[in-house]
This record gives structure tokens, sequence and C-alpha cells, in this order.
């Protein structure tokens, strides 16, 4: 088993946590073979991948019409598959869910009902159906394995550990703003926004980073990988993204896990789990250079996104797929330059008080609120300008 | 299994890390039974801990001429038996070994070969006969469930982890002398020197804490529990003591165990293991008032006594034991106002330099050389004065 070859899917490579895992992949080629590609856009580069890799099956969407193109430039000679059916084929040990956004729902809910292993970068679809999903994956006996840092430090603290947790910390870096006043905040540029202090990210991450959003978003998420109550899930802002975040016991002692911040290691650690393999590739800390990790509680009132997001938690279920529909198209709104970076959290906020709960919601029920979050952020925001 | 009680034997019940010992024990008495203490001085504290916890089993040094005495106040009906017989009775489940120096060894060999579970707080023994007692361990099955917050801080951190480490880090506090020049050092007062900015412990580790031979023993005592190799274990110091210690893995992936300075939680651990239990005395961290924690390299011109363990551990053989045994003599030296700060580790080397290594000592071989290197130290610092 230990010198098996993992064979692995990865849906959304030609992104950054997609492109990140195939480096984390071309380093050990012993353990790990690329059986599925997965892209909706950047035709030219999955050609590349295509070509590198040779995969089985490679999906791209239907309604795109490059794929003509990416046919004759890879040299496919099979057809093209969903992302649903990738995720869920026999032949695939892994799959690598790096699709952004509401499109990673459909393949990771596959992937759970077809019991695979899943390394989870897709915050949305955990976010909008995590009671679904993690049901699903409890009845196939698929494991979701985070690959976002703080939930793979997390998932790394609590190895070993008979006992459930007394708390989870997860600590965020404040994003690029965490010293601007509320006046400073309502004046930032999409420029100094794409600007984040410690992680380079796809461009969506990165703003829900600078709102907080996206701590917001994990604290949903570390609630369903991790059956922990809201209460006790904390946030720490710590600007060195060193300590990806902590975990408590009830004895009081807490386990913390630290690197420099590369999204490398937790993406091969959901690939090589249980092992860990050396990567000479991926930086040791140089304790000569880390002088000091600083810490301070969250500011809740200049980033109410962190509060949003805390709030649609606890209330359930089809809030939190609301709010992260409307967060997508505030964050569009945001990048395209037709709303201020402050309008973010109130055109969220202004959204989720006009949501009529479904609890308990089925897939359908979750999509319709997605698409019912999406068309009531963009009539609100229109609504103000 | 889970709710049984267990049965724990605490030698040196009157020294800090045994009075710490019974305040766990009193806090849960569904948990845990004293069965067994003993004590090398202060009769009255121990009579009274006799007359608290009614133990089966009492050891005293039978030179001890208080020996009547405690036997009227504790009402005691039973003879007292030497440490190393109450370390291997068959009715004890845990053995404590809080006793401090050289007084440690026989107990922690005889519950070794034993088969016990060992609750090892006495640094001496494994730093001197660590090749002996390990292999006697390994044996008998008896476990080694180390105290020392820095080597539970890495225990903790390997639990769940089926590779070894690549790197252990041990975090030091740097002690009261950490920013002092070599001018500074030289005037040390013994007042100055017992004033631990973090921890509250006897004298003899406060003052090896102070040099930094503390943090060169628990290296030695590392390299033992954990089967590491000296060059990788380094030492990285952290005034704050809020780390305890930290453990690298072969992905470059950093585990760390942080907590106020509280011996309670890893004497509690090393009690309760593998469970965590709640205690409410247990101090919790509170991340409003922890807002930095600060990390330099530790200056081994200035704290020569770190090298000089370290070269002492590599070397194997007595050289450890002598190292043990200078340092014991030298630091009450100091303690009694005869020689200074900066005399003790120049007095260990000299001597370290004047020994003849016996490789694979038996441990009468290990007795010898602690008693030469008492001697060795004392005859060496008459010289100098």
């Amino acid at each position: 088993m230990v010198d098996a070859v993992k064979r692995v899917a990865v849906l959304g490579s030609t992104g950054s946590i997609g492109r990140q895992t195939l480096d984390v992949i071309r380093a050990m080629p012993q353990r790990f073979r690329v059986v599925g590609l997965a892209a909706g856009k950047n035709m030219d580069l999955l050609a590349g991948q295509v070509k590198e890799f040779e995969p089985e099956f490679i999906g791209y969407p239907p309604e795109n019409d490059d794929i003509e193109r990416l046919k004759r430039v890879a040299g496919i000679k099979y057809d093209l598959l969903p992302l649903d059916e990738i995720a869920a084929t026999p032949n695939v040990d892994i799959v690598v869910i790096a699709t952004s956004g509401q499109a990673g729902l459909a393949p990771t809910l596959a992937a759970s009902r077809a019991g695979k292993n899943i390394a989870l970068a897709n915050k949305e679809s955990l976010v909008s159906a995590g009671e679904i999903i993690t049901s699903e994956a409890k009845k196939s006996g698929a494991r979701i394995l985070p690959v976002d840092s703080e939930h793979s430090a997390i998932w790394q603290c609590l190895g070993g550990e008979s006992q459930e947790a007394a708390r989870i910390i997860l600590t965020a870096s404040g994003g690029p703003f965490r010293q601007f006043s509320f006046e400073q905040l309502a004046e930032v540029t999409v420029a100094q926004a794409l600007r984040h202090p410690s992680w380079r990210m796809g461009k969506k991450v990165t703003i829900d980073s600078a709102t907080l959003m996206n701590k917001g978003l994990e604290i949903i998420e570390a609630h369903w990988l991790f059956s922990m109550p809201y209460d006790r899930i904390d946030v720490l802002v710590h600007p060195q993204s060193i300590i990806h975040s902590m975990v408590e016991f009830i004895d009081g002692s807490i386990k913390a896990q630290l690197s420099y911040p590369d999204m490398r290691l937790p993406i091969q650690y959901a690939l090589s789990y249980p092992e860990r393999l050396a990567n000479p590739q991926l930086p040791r800390l140089d304790w000569a250079l880390v002088k000091n990790l600083d810490f301070e509680l969250p500011d809740y009132d200049r980033f109410p996104c962190l509060q949003l997001a805390i709030e649609a938690g606890k209330q359930g279920g089809t809030y939190p797929a609301v709010l992260c529909a409307a967060d997508e198209v505030a964050v569009e709104l945001f990048l395209d330059g037709r709303i201020r970076f402050t309008d973010i959290a109130g055109l969220i906020e202004r959204t989720l008080e006009q949501h009529q709960l479904v609890a308990k919601p089925s897939l359908e029920e979750i999509e319709a609120a997605d698409a019912w979050g999406r068309e009531t952020l963009l009539k609100t925001a229109s609504g103000v300008k």
C-alpha cells in the first residue's frame, strides 16, 4: 500500500490550486498519477496539461466553444466528460476539487456519493450544501480531506486525538486592510484589494480575504468538516500566516500547525495522507528569520462579513447558500468597479435579510437559493446605484 | 477501562512536581488513587500527605532519623519501603518519578524493569542512564511518559504520526539572563538566578534554566525518549514559554503545543494518557492577552552549558553522567555562594575534559562516573579558589 501510485483526478486544474496540485504531482511521479483533468476556462493551459500528463479523462464544459480547439491542440482522441462523472469514476483514488465557486458542488456531491477520497479546495460546496455532502459521505464512506491551509492544520492537529476538540481556533491573516479605518476601507481600490500580504491566490478568494468573508466561509466549512458547533469555533488574527490554525483540547492543551504560507503543503498532505512525503520543493521554516508571531482578536465592526457568515451558518438551511451566492456576485461587482469595497457586506446583509429560510434543503432547494441569492443581490445593488 | 481508577505512586511527593501531581489527583479523585508516597526530606509535609491520601506504601530514606516521628505523625502502621521497591510494586499502575537528582535513577530503572507506566519528571536518570533505562523499558514493555513540559509537548505533537519526525525543536525561555552581557553574567547573584521569568520550579532546575544547562539536559532526554539523533534536535529561545516545543515532519509541516506555563498540564497528561481530562483548575490561553510570541536562536557563547551538554550527549557512554553530577555539585557551590555564576560552565567543562569515557557503561560504571564527576568538580573548584 505504502508504495502504491495514487490515481488523481484534478478538477479545476488551470486555477491556482489546480496548478499547484500538478506541481506537487510533478515532483513525485512515482507516487501520483494524473488520471483526470478538468477546467472551465484557460483552454490553452488545459491542453498543455493534457499533453504533459496524458490523463484518461478530460472534463470541459460542453457550452464552451473552444472544445474543438482543445481536442486539436491536446490531440484528444476521446469524448469529454462532465465533472461529476469524472469525480465518480471507479478508476480514481482521489478527486481534487479545485474548481472555484458553485461549479464545485456537483462533482463534490458525486464524489461523496461514490465513496471517494475528496481533496476539497472548493469552499462553496461545503458552505452551501455541507449537510447533504457530509451525510452522503458518511453513508458511502467517502472521506473529505481538507486542502485549505486552515482546515488542513486543524485536521493535522486532531490526528491521534481520540476525543473531540474543545475549541477550534481559525487563524486569519487579517488581509491587506487589517489596520484600515472605516474611512480608508470605503476608498479601497481593486488593485489594493488584490494585493494579499501573505498568500498568492485567485481573485475571488483574495477579495474574500480582504473582507474576511473568506474566514467566515471557513468557519462554516470547519463546522461541517469537524462536526464543531459554531460557538466553539473562534477566529484569531495572525498577520504572518505562519500558524495556520489551532485546536484546543478539554485539558486546555493547544496544538498548532505551522509552516510558511505555501498551498503546496496542505495540497500534498491531502494527497499523501495518511503518509507524509519528503518534497525538497517545500520550504522549511527558518527560525533565524521568524522572529515573532503576532495575534489580535478580529474586529467584527470593520469587517462585518465575518459576522454575516457566522449568523448564516448558525441559521443554517439555505442561508449559507444565499451567503455564498450573494458574495460571489458582490465580489464580481466590486472587481468590475461597480460597487465600493464597503458595499460588499451591506449588499450581502440586505440580501440575507430578504431570504425565506428553507430548513434541511434538498440539492434543488439549495440551487434555487443560490440563484435567488445572485438575483437578489444584483437587484439590491442596482437599487443602490 | 476509560473509567478505571489509576493507581499512582508519587516518588518525590514533597517537591514542586510531587506537590503539583497531588494537586491534579486531588482535583479528580474519581480517576486517580494515590497508592504510594515517598520523599527524601520535608517529613512534616510527607506526614500530612500520608494522612490525606492514605497510601498503601510509603518510602523514606532509611538513613533519615525523622522516621519515627513520621510514623507517629502520620499514624503509619506499616514498614517503610525503599523507592525502587515501591516503583516495582505490582499494585501500582503509574509511577511518578519526581525525585530530583541522582536519587531518581534506582526507582526509574526498577520501574522500567517492572514494565510500569513511568511518568518521568526526573531528568538525571534518563540523562545519565538513558541507554540502560530505554533498553530495559523496551524489554519489559514499560512506557516512559514525559512530564517535562517540553517533552510532553513533543510527545503530544507526535501523536497520530506514523512516521518519525524530521526534527525536534525544543523551546527555551532563555532564563532570566537572556539579554545579559558576559560582564553582567559574571556578577549574577543567587537571588537573581532564582527568579525565573516564566516557571516556578525547584532551586536546582531554576539555576539550570538560568545557565541553559537545563535545556542541554533536555536535549539528551529528548534523544533517548524519541530516539532522535542529536543533529536533529534544535533549541529555540522563546521567552514567553507559551509554545512548549515543536516537531517538524518530513514534509516541512511543524506541530507545536501551547499553553500557559503550568506544570499541572503535562503532569495530568502523563497521568491521564491516552485520555485527556477536563480540569477546571487548568488555565486556558487567553488570546486577548497573548499578543505576540517571540523567538531567537540561542547564544552558545554566553551560555556554554548548552554546548557542553550537546557534546557530552554526542560522546555518550559515561559523559552525560559526569555532566549531570558535575552540574549538580557546581550548582550547589553557586547556591552556597562559593563560586560565581559564570564559573559553573567552566568547572563542568574542566571536569569533563579530565574524564575517561566508558562506552556502553553498566549501572555500576554510571554510578562510579557520577561519584567521580562530583569529586572531580569539587577538586577542580577548590583548585580555582
